[in-house]
């Protein structure tokens, strides 16, 4: 036992459980019910993984040791090693990486995508293991970074989903990992309370806590303590490109604009910004843009925020879980004293709770695989069939927040032309967020304010104003054809052919581009 | 002035400023921004509209005097009279009745349909008043049943947004409605506070109340006091059919079934019901089954619930509005001080609020234009394209309730087809409700438990156990050739073939039925 483990683990008893993680291994059983601790791939459980997706490698069990396995978001490559071993029977609510996308996509994986404020709770109810005689998860896997003297766990980069699934385990395995500093300080934990009893979350402001740093367990429910040294795994940032400093700065103009009508603030409200290059450009430009006194309520907290604290921009930020690279959790710890005091980590479920997103007036950013010409949006499903990696927290976000933003290239590239794929499409081909949801679409070419606009203005202003301008024409002529139809039909809501509303996803599939030759085009 | 009005306005100034309907007439111009009270056809305006109708008569001004028109929901038959003479040139959040729905699908009323929780919220940010150069509306016109002593409202049988449009309205107009009883004591009103100041709501049970009656506002605003004796006018209860009790009693079952697992507590949760026939007949349902102790938390309160708690079935409810037939109300007045001690009415903001539905668990139950394999729903848009009356507060409910249910006859006649219509379709034209949200769909055929479902299981229970026999075949066919398709090109997350999604519309627009000969039919 390692000395370093012995003063993390505050709680003697814990000690006697110890095991390697190959001694837990005999612990699963095929179809048994997992909760996975971890949120954007940090956080997760490591090394129990891992020995179990050894045994199935040493002993061929690929496909008959299969589990249902639920995250609070995406774990890391331990999932994919899983994945890749065909060990996930079933999984929710959003995952990210290819062996386990690939494995949904195949049909081995049933996967389904549920709200990340609402997937936990869910849970609570039993509803996700409504088959079950015993209605609890077999076991939650939690990578801890501390345990406190009552056997309480201190979670390391990610709370996510884990005070939930923790309360409805039967057994649960902790990971104390040790070759993390402790995180102990930079979480505020709530506890699941299921209605009738539900109290209000107090939350008023990004920086307000109640204090509690742990997630209390009952000891006897725990099975196993495992040490582990292996450190979370985060690919290095996509740099801002030119076409994501367009999106920012267009964004900037229109935050500014907002002030100065009054209608948000000069620190803005709390922001919500997700993951990816253009998330990265809106909060360099925000920093560039010398707006001061921001805060960050967000699922979601990247290296692009510590360079926001420390240029002075943002106040306070707070999340469900830190994803920074090995430079950035070195800079973070280096400044330990700054940054916890300017930060904390909450469960998902508050995270992304619509009571707290509405109340504090949260302005939401985030990407699409498409938008259409009304404002709906696709978050999930390319060309309607095929998962990436779930809704995520973007329904919580965009549906609560004072302003729901959408930023998207106007185009992407298909393999045969570099503007292949418009981003604005007539009829998005899966939709996540609706028409009634979303404020603001900006690509690199311009931003469409939606606020207030009937489906026939709104189509006008998102194609002149975001579409790529090899699209523009042929969007217009949808439009156009669609009124036209729509007149005789008297149906001049929301004017559609539904005969051709897919016809540039079929062109795509069929001839590499979504540019049509002409609206008759026919497809089989 | 008539005694009684005297007697209902408490603060004596205002009565300096009564006017009659017709001279009110004046104040009005072309392009005003107003707001109405009423929601769900009830505690509207009704005289000043009828006057500026009869104005617009007198005078052929159709199309030359039009209003920017904002009501917390729908308005009473004095809308219908401004639709029939073009005077709504915009229009938000919800309607209904056939001038107005005819205005808007003929292109001559641009309306917009949001989630009534955030409507008025929004309009309180200035986001529907961008155009204007004070950001105010310049009237809201309100319907009281008595004024208190401090010149503050007391509604009638809605609340609806009239706190948040009283509080960003240049000038008011207070009709006082003298033919019915005052319904003072009967509300419990929250007042608007924006971000960053905006506390937690209170509310942790349906009975949960703050004490507020009535509504503030400067008495400087107030540009008219008008009396009114024009009633609310609500057509009789759909009687529930054979269909619509089929439904109910398979959601009976489904409440027993989670009883007993104990999911839900033998009271259930607090109840969302919509408006209709389908929803009667549930709540005639759940009487018959004896269920005790019900609470309900919704947005409209029907002649059904009166039954319900006369029976001793419902201990307590609230809304936004109460829309009683001329018997209901009869009813609810000789009985005031039994109704009055059960059942409250709250602004919209607050009955269709995410953080208190989420918070008390509620039960939502609302009925769509059609559901889709995978468990979306159209809400709003027939065929894709045709407004109904709007989204209204079911993506409120149905995003955060505990169990969100959605509920439907399997099919619908056509012109041409008693079952022309299915109410299961491979794609839904319009897309309201995402798979993300919803829980239950459940039809006269039987019904469907989506909970922790890939959509692939989702597809085949929706419909086996809810699908119109005369489409379980044609729907099946299309999931199949949708599956064997997805797997060549290894999609098969939610499996779809857009060239066929829409056929089955595409067919009823041209050949009367959703019936197809086979999917390979071609449309031209």
């Amino acid at each position: 036992m390692s000395q370093i483990l012995k003063q993390r683990v505050r709680y003697a008893p814990y000690l006697q459980k110890l095991r390697t993680p190959e001694q837990c291994v005999e612990l699963f059983k095929n179809g048994q019910y997992l909760g996975w601790s971890g949120f954007t791939g940090v956080g997760a459980p490591k090394v129990v993984p891992d020995a179990l997706a050894q045994h199935v490698e040493d002993n061929n069990l690929q496909g008959q040791l299969q589990f249902n396995l639920f995250v609070g978001a995406s774990a890391g490559p331990e999932e994919s090693r899983w994945a890749t071993n065909n060990m996930i029977a079933r999984r929710a609510p959003h995952q990210v990486g290819r062996p386990i996308a690939s494995n949904i996509n195949d049909g081995k994986t049933q996967f389904f995508d549920k709200h990340l404020s609402m997937f936990p709770q869910d849970l609570t109810y039993g509803f996700y293991t409504r088959e079950k005689e015993n209605d609890l998860l077999d076991f939650t896997i939690i990578e801890a970074t501390a345990i406190t003297e009552d056997g309480s766990i201190v979670p390391g980069p990610a709370v996510g989903g884990s005070p939930e699934m923790l309360s409805v385990s039967d057994k649960i395995i902790i990971e104390v990992n040790t070759v993390t500093p402790s995180f102990e300080g930079l979480h505020d934990i709530d506890l699941p309370i299921n209605p009738p009893n539900r109290p209000p979350l107090p939350y008023t402001s990004a920086d307000h806590k109640n204090g509690r740093i742990s997630i209390p367990v009952d000891p006897n429910r725990v099975a196993a303590i495992v040490e582990s040294t292996k450190k979370d795994v985060v690919p290095p940032n996509t740099p801002s490109d030119q076409m994501s400093k367009n999106i920012a700065s267009h964004l900037v103009k229109f935050f500014r604009d907002e002030v100065k009508a009054g209608r948000v603030p000069e620190n803005l409200h709390p922001l919500q910004s997700g993951i990816g290059n253009i998330a990265n450009a809106v909060i360099e430009g925000l920093a560039d843009a010398n707006f001061k006194h921001l805060t960050v309520w967000t699922e979601v907290l990247q290296d692009s925020f510590l360079e926001l604290f420390q240029n002075g921009s943002l106040d306070y930020a707070t999340a469900t879980s830190i994803r920074l690279t090995e430079k950035g959790f070195e800079k973070f710890f280096d400044n330990w004293d700054e940054f916890s005091s300017k930060l904390c980590l909450r469960s998902q479920v508050v995270s992304n709770s619509p009571e707290v997103i509405r109340r504090l007036g949260v302005i939401a950013m985030n990407t699409p695989v498409e938008v259409d010409i009304y404002a709906h949006a696709n978050s999930t499903n390319v060309s309607g069939s095929k998962m990436l990696h779930g809704i995520g927290g973007s329904g919580d976000f965009l549906r609560n927040a004072k302003i729901s933003i959408m930023h998207t290239p106007a185009a992407r590239p298909s393999k045969k032309d570099p503007t292949g794929i418009s981003c604005v499409v007539p009829f998005a081909s899966h939709i996540d967020q609706t028409e009634h949801d979303l404020d603001v679409i900006v690509t690199d070419k311009g931003l469409a304010d939606l606020r207030g606009l009937s489906p026939r203005e709104r189509s006008r202003v998102i194609i002149k104003n975001c579409a790529h301008a090899d699209y523009v024409d042929q969007l217009l002529d949808y439009v156009n054809r669609a009124e036209f139809y729509a007149q005789k039909t008297k149906s001049l809501h929301e004017p559609h052919i539904l005969r051709d509303a897919f016809k540039m996803h079929l062109n795509l599939a069929q001839n590499g581009t979504m540019k049509l030759d002409s609206w008759d085009q026919k497809f089989d």
